[in-house]
């Protein structure tokens, strides 16, 4: 099958830019001496997740328990769940403890490490935690120049039936950036917060094993990794419009897509419609504080994948997505017509399909499909 | 099940507001004495849809042809389309035309028309075709005050293969309004441009049997529907914060929630985070043009179901819901606690789960799968 029998909308992964994604980040992580523990939560399927750590030590970070299990059972051994552990979910992630070689959680606070004692004591077995750092992002994490940090950490050191791992941040503040000097500014602060954290605990006699940090842009960017011991980007897997725009990458590197039918076209009044809407591309607002009338992701042609001239995604509805341009543009889009959308936020996009067409050029070579749920 | 005892995060359906709903917009169409074809695209499930047309004739909207095929193969007999049919995909309504007792199909040009008269000629199908008008909302359809658009339809009416169903329009625009008489006024020009319509057709030789007008905001408001052969509102079987802040409904109709955890809490910093991010609640931005800072939904709690003081779901990334608010209100959210989240547009929430909670009370009564996919 080619992509353009797909019926739409369809999820389309571009293959070729797949694998130099890895390779790129690959090679990148390798020449600043860290190791990558790569982030399965954009595409979450178990194909991508082996080209992502191929040649590497095998490690992935997932976001959900539903991803760790999936993966699990796959055959992956070594699995950090990266979002803080909800005390009602400690068994799920004892069971997981059990089955495989390593599983990692993440705790910023009294209540979930009391509970992962509570579980290790009731069931015997040994909880693998991170303490979740704040490196300047404020969503979770410990404030590291506190000494409450401290405290917290010789806590979870200290703490019977639990393996103190490290420390974890995650810069999330980088996709606030304009461009590639700004991330790179937030990349050594992401690192210098960590490791000094890091650096606070040694000297407080606490062990720290591992220093974890990463988002895609970051790690992109990142020219220095000193006291970095392991790295987490996932979405420059398939990349997508917004990272295009804050300047982690071109979209020359997006390698998801959604495939769409033109079903109204009124060049008349300056729109057209597409067969997808908000449930095949979400409605992330995209990288509004770089170009404010982004719209909803990047449209481009199916066969060369440029972005078509004059054309924005402006609006999307449940199932229609609104595009504006000029008459003679609109006209290049008649009822029946192909395009291909760059979605703002391929992690979103992603997980509204049941399934990806993996393509080489347009031939559709294989079919993967992401876990889902929670 | 209790709701305390889901895994979290959690689609929840309040089967008494969800039956209530169905039983106001049910008595209201009949009172206003039009018949009822309402829209499953919010839900996508057979066991709603199947509490919407109790009492009604039957006949059901869908946004997907995968909808269709779904309700088709539950027993629903009447089904209509009401997204413009991308010519691709032609074939696969033929199918349907032949296992339903009516399939209908919505046009707005001459390409997909003369696309359905080459398969009505090749597969010795009929198709029934309704005209697109547009209203007000410029999505899709005809300008009703054209010549065109008589022109298009005479061109239909006149088509081999193709019954000419009648017209079909839908006050997209209403979700721009700001109170109950902005949409009241709204749902007053959607009936009148749409039976003014079908007069014109009528006047120029052409029949037109259905006049079919509808959005969930219009027809809760309509005050007259004279003219109008049938209504299709689909969002009021849940309603959502968007619904309520417009004027469609109050929050005690909403019927369709997210259940969430705690995962972080940081009274210092005014913060809280919820197990539930965009990939439970979407990332619709809500009713902005009411409330500028109007967050990703309401927060209520999970017992009362009242909105929780204080506090804002003011943000949200793939796997965590950002909750602001004061010391105070956040120190009522410990990491663990359960929270629910009323959505802002409940149609893309809940076709983020691949099952539904129907609950009484806080007793889960029964599970619902809404179908997926295109």
């Amino acid at each position: 099958m080619r992509i353009d029998e797909l019926p739409t909308p369809a999820a389309v992964v571009d293959l070729d830019r797949l694998e130099r994604n890895c390779a790129q980040m690959g090679e990148h992580v390798a020449r600043l001496e860290t190791r990558l523990r790569p982030h399965v939560k954009t595409h979450k399927c178990v194909e991508a997740a082996r080209l992502q750590v191929h040649g590497h030590f095998g490690g992935i970070t997932v976001s959900t328990l539903a991803e760790a299990r999936a993966f699990a059972a796959a055959g992956f051994r070594d699995i950090t769940y990266a979002v803080p552990i909800a005390p009602a979910r400690v068994a799920e992630a004892a069971a997981l403890v059990r089955q495989l070689d390593r599983f990692t959680v993440l705790v910023d606070g009294e209540v979930a490490a009391a509970e992962l004692e509570a579980c290790a004591a009731a069931q015997s077995v040994r909880f693998a935690v991170m303490l979740k750092v704040d490196c300047g992002y404020h969503r979770a994490g410990v404030d590291p120049v506190s000494d409450a940090a401290v405290a917290l950490a010789a806590r979870i050191a200290g703490s019977p039936g639990v393996d103190f791992r490290g420390v974890l941040t995650h810069a999330g503040h980088a996709y606030r950036c304009h461009n590639a000097a700004e991330i790179a500014a937030v990349a050594a602060q992401e690192r210098a917060a960590t490791v000094g954290f890091a650096e606070r605990l040694r000297r407080a006699g606490i062990a720290v094993p591992e220093v974890s940090i990463g988002s895609t842009p970051t790690i992109a960017l990142a020219e220095d990794l000193a006291g970095v011991s392991e790295v987490r980007p996932g979405n420059y897997v398939f990349f997508d419009s917004f990272q295009a725009a804050i300047g982690s990458c071109t979209l020359d590197n997006v390698a998801f897509f959604v495939v769409a039918t033109v079903i109204g076209s009124y060049p008349e009044r300056g729109v057209a419609l597409l067969d997808a809407g908000a449930l095949a591309l979400s409605k992330d607002e995209g990288p509004r504080h770089v170009e404010e009338e982004c719209g909803y992701g990047v449209l481009v042609d199916p066969v060369s994948r440029r972005p078509l001239p004059g054309l924005k995604l402006h609006g999307l509805s449940q199932e229609h997505g609104h595009v504006r341009g000029g008459v003679g543009a609109i006209a290049t889009l008649p009822v029946g017509a192909r395009v291909m959308v760059a979605p703002n936020h391929s992690c979103l996009a992603a997980a509204l399909f049941e399934r990806y067409a993996v393509a080489r050029g347009d031939a559709v070579v294989a079919e993967w499909r992401p876990v889902r749920g929670w």
